[in-house]
């Protein structure tokens, strides 16, 4: 049996102005710093300790597992970061104002963009100031690999590899992970763990900041998940991420 | 031609209090953290980038790394903490305030125990509840490896084997390496760099929180060194540590 924990960072200054953030290396928010502090206190009230982690290469991710290690004094743990762990490219979309751009397309145009599975918003171009080509933390990956924008499968995509070829080894090997990730990185990882369904996991939503337990058996199957802490603190954090996006 | 950058960590708690450190892992001061941005800023103002940063198990070290890259917007960055950057161990004398130290033993013993090449402090017992045995972070060292005290040729020669087989070969490989580490793991290296003798070693006073950049020759040879930012404010900043342990 084994016992995996995923953190979706604390809110951001894009989520609190509501904006599409994706690949936009924002930082966390006051209240985003607090969240992942709690987090680390709920870990080592709880008793929890891990030999790894995993963020993306975005410092709102980086930034809350930084939080999460100072409060459970586990600074020296080795830390990976990977591109593959970021959020969903939102294409176009991103530092847009979520409800100025429901107005504008509508909020079912904007919703099949945020929750349909398969349905990318149109591309960044490379010549958009916004395009991350060009920053150095992409430097190693292939024209193919780098995304101009990414429907939710393409998000799982990209995600899986990793899980395959780093961390499900890394568990095997009887490694304690935690995962400080994004909504949708963390989502992808929860479709591949409990088969939910294309439609279903649009409908998922990952509250910020509350530590996601997965225990799994030995072929890496879900045995059960639980948030620690408040759980109706975390469904009413869930339910306030499913109301984003609305004009 | 190869750059390999330097950080001493910036003051910690116990610096201010003049306490014996060692592998006591105590946090940086106010102060501390703003020596550490200031390197941070010192090294993005002049263009500095990495590749791959080493630092300790300690917090005082890693904090300011993560101070560092804070500031360089490079929070995605790999990490290696490694224990065999750790500051020099203490022994006996961790937690003492040093000024005590020197009334109870002389200024002679606690400059000899703090400045001779190859005569340790009296060990910390393992029944000492200052010991770090049972601290999960040194878990896989063998009892060989785990000091109870060191004398600053101990302290070389346990970092030695970190730069030969990891460092070393990274730059060698073409990565742009940086250190966040101590007074006497950074004197180590400097020590074997150099190629100073084991008198002069002792003598030799790194500021805390002033970037030391070292450009090595196609066999890690040294050309010349130089601290980043206002020469006369690192010569000064020595100086103050080299007053440090006086009664």
């Amino acid at each position: 049996m084994y016992k995996l924990v995923l953190i979706r960072h604390g809110e951001s200054t894009w989520n609190l102005e509501n904006r599409f953030t994706g690949w936009t290396d924002v930082p966390l928010t006051e209240t985003g710093i607090a969240q992942a502090k709690a987090s680390g206190r709920l870990l080592r009230e709880g008793g929890w300790d891990f030999d790894l982690c995993y963020t993306s290469v975005l410092k709102r991710a980086t930034h809350t597992l930084w939080h999460v290690l100072d409060e459970m004094d586990r600074t020296w743990l080795p830390v990976v970061h990977s591109w593959r762990l970021n959020e969903r490219h939102y294409g176009g979309l991103q530092g847009l104002n979520k409800a100025e751009t429901a107005k504008k397309y509508g909020d079912d145009q904007v919703l099949v963009w945020r929750r349909s599975y398969d349905v990318p918003p149109p591309p960044l171009e490379p010549g958009d100031p916004r395009s991350e080509r060009g920053d150095l933390r992409y430097a190693r990956l292939s024209p193919e690999q780098f995304p101009a924008t990414e429907c939710l499968k393409d998000t799982v995509a990209r995600v899986l590899p990793f899980w395959n070829e780093s961390m499900a080894p890394a568990i095997r090997a009887g490694k304690r992970v935690l995962v400080a990730a994004h909504g949708n990185s963390i989502r992808a990882l929860i479709k591949y763990l409990d088969g939910v369904s294309d439609q279903d996991i649009v409908g998922l939503n990952i509250p910020n900041g509350i530590p996601l337990v997965y225990e799994l058996d030995a072929d890496l199957k879900p045995v059960r998940h639980y948030y620690l802490g408040d759980a109706e603190a975390a469904a009413r954090a869930a339910a306030a991420v499913a109301g984003q996006g609305k004009a």
